[in-house]
């Protein structure tokens, strides 16, 4: 298919190259800052502008890999179609793209992106939605052109999923960035934390993660809560961050005796 | 050397075996319920006892690999020995074990480690202490035949790091339990979300959590927090949790604008 991407920020970067590999032509990348654009543009051998009326009217399908706040307004912009057009977002309802086609959908990889990190695409879930048929059948085949991992999501799921995702991911990695400040602040090297960070992950692989829960908060043990707490006693926010998590698992779990 | 493993349960399970792997003469596990221990000691092919009072006073080194709150009333029940006697808690101080030997410290695999899921224990961190030169030269050489990742901590260190661990681990996997509940009550499976929880231990393997962190609120993104607040408007809980931690990682990173 031929495709114009919008966007050149984490997602668009990984995105892009999928495209690619999976044999779609790529005529452009349409980006918001020239630097950016220009650089992905080269990345991928394709042209590249930053000016809403200057896109290519000779895509097929048109993907929005913008932040969630940018996809409505930008919608606004573009030249109106009868082309596919789709976003990337867990939050945002497709139907803000309504304004540009009657063909539209939304194609959200359920995954973190960083620029500098590889991701395997093919394994990526990929959540669909379209408005209508022939919408759907030209997605389906977009996407499982790209991933193996496709699924028909309608938009009150994706949300759902688009906010479990925040607690698993962004929630979790700031977790990572409290343990990461308590060792800095006393001296402590994080490379002692890796091993256990990548085990907790590990071992949800093939199972529930209400099997796994562990700790004093799991076990009922006072004791070491209120030594915790202690030690806690000039960092309020982390303090109360404590407290919540842990009244949270003793209400889930009960103290297992 | 010799060994008396007080303990079986998890942490027990790992350790035992480990021990027999490196080549230790496992003489007898100390249990306090009959039947894990009968079992852990068969696993072993070892004696066992369930009784503090018929504890072999044939070992070189004695492990109480208990829960952190059964330590110190446990240390009181066992014969006085000149022996080296070491516990396995993060938040314990290892003088509780004075009252049994002079020769004591702390043996405290900086790890989770669940009955059903193998660990290699040749990479898990060992953090050690020790009372005497003596006893620190037995524990290096005991732990280093186990652990390939040993570090001297001192007390103060260790606490720190157990409660880093209770961030990372713990509550990390609280999340997941979180992320999972959403999912459940929504009809949707959890499998979606397992790519996206090993990419996100996965990306910290090599960088710093800090320069990791994405979501909303590392965006600013007030719009969709506003989103995903609505959505768990009758999950007070859930919510103060997603509040207090959306808050912290503005305060601690600040919006990227």
């Amino acid at each position: 298919m031929k495709i114009v991407l919008i966007g050149s920020g984490n997602l668009a970067v990984h995105l892009g190259p999928a495209l690619i590999k999976a044999g779609h032509n790529l005529l452009q990348v349409v980006g918001r800052t020239n630097t950016s654009t220009a650089k992905l543009a080269s990345k991928l051998s394709c042209d590249f502008t930053t000016n809403p009326k200057a896109i290519s009217i000779q895509a097929d399908v048109y993907i929005i890999a913008l932040s969630d706040e940018a996809i409505a307004g930008y919608a606004k912009l573009l030249p109106k179609t009868k082309k596919l057009i789709l976003h990337t977002s867990g939050s945002v309802s497709s139907t803000v793209l309504k304004i540009t086609s009657t063909e539209y959908g939304c194609i959200y990889p359920l995954q973190t992106f960083s620029r500098n990190r590889k991701v395997d695409f093919s394994s990526v879930p990929l959540c669909l939605e379209a408005s209508t048929k022939k919408s759907a059948k030209q997605l389906e085949k977009l996407a499982g052109s790209i991933s193996k991992n496709i699924h028909w999501i309608p938009e009150n799921q994706r949300k759902i999923l688009h906010l479990a995702a925040v607690f698993a991911n962004n929630f979790g990695n700031h977790l990572y960035v409290i343990a990461e400040g308590l060792l800095q602040k006393n001296g402590l090297d994080f490379e002692l934390l890796r091993p256990l960070i990548a085990e907790t992950a590990a071992k949800i692989k093939n199972n529930s993660p209400q099997n796994m829960q562990t700790g004093p908060a799991r076990r009922g043990d006072s004791g070491t809560i209120n030594k915790h707490l202690a030690l806690l006693k000039n960092k309020d926010q982390i303090r109360r961050i404590y407290e919540i998590l842990t009244k949270s698992i003793l209400d889930h779990d009960g103290p297992r005796l």
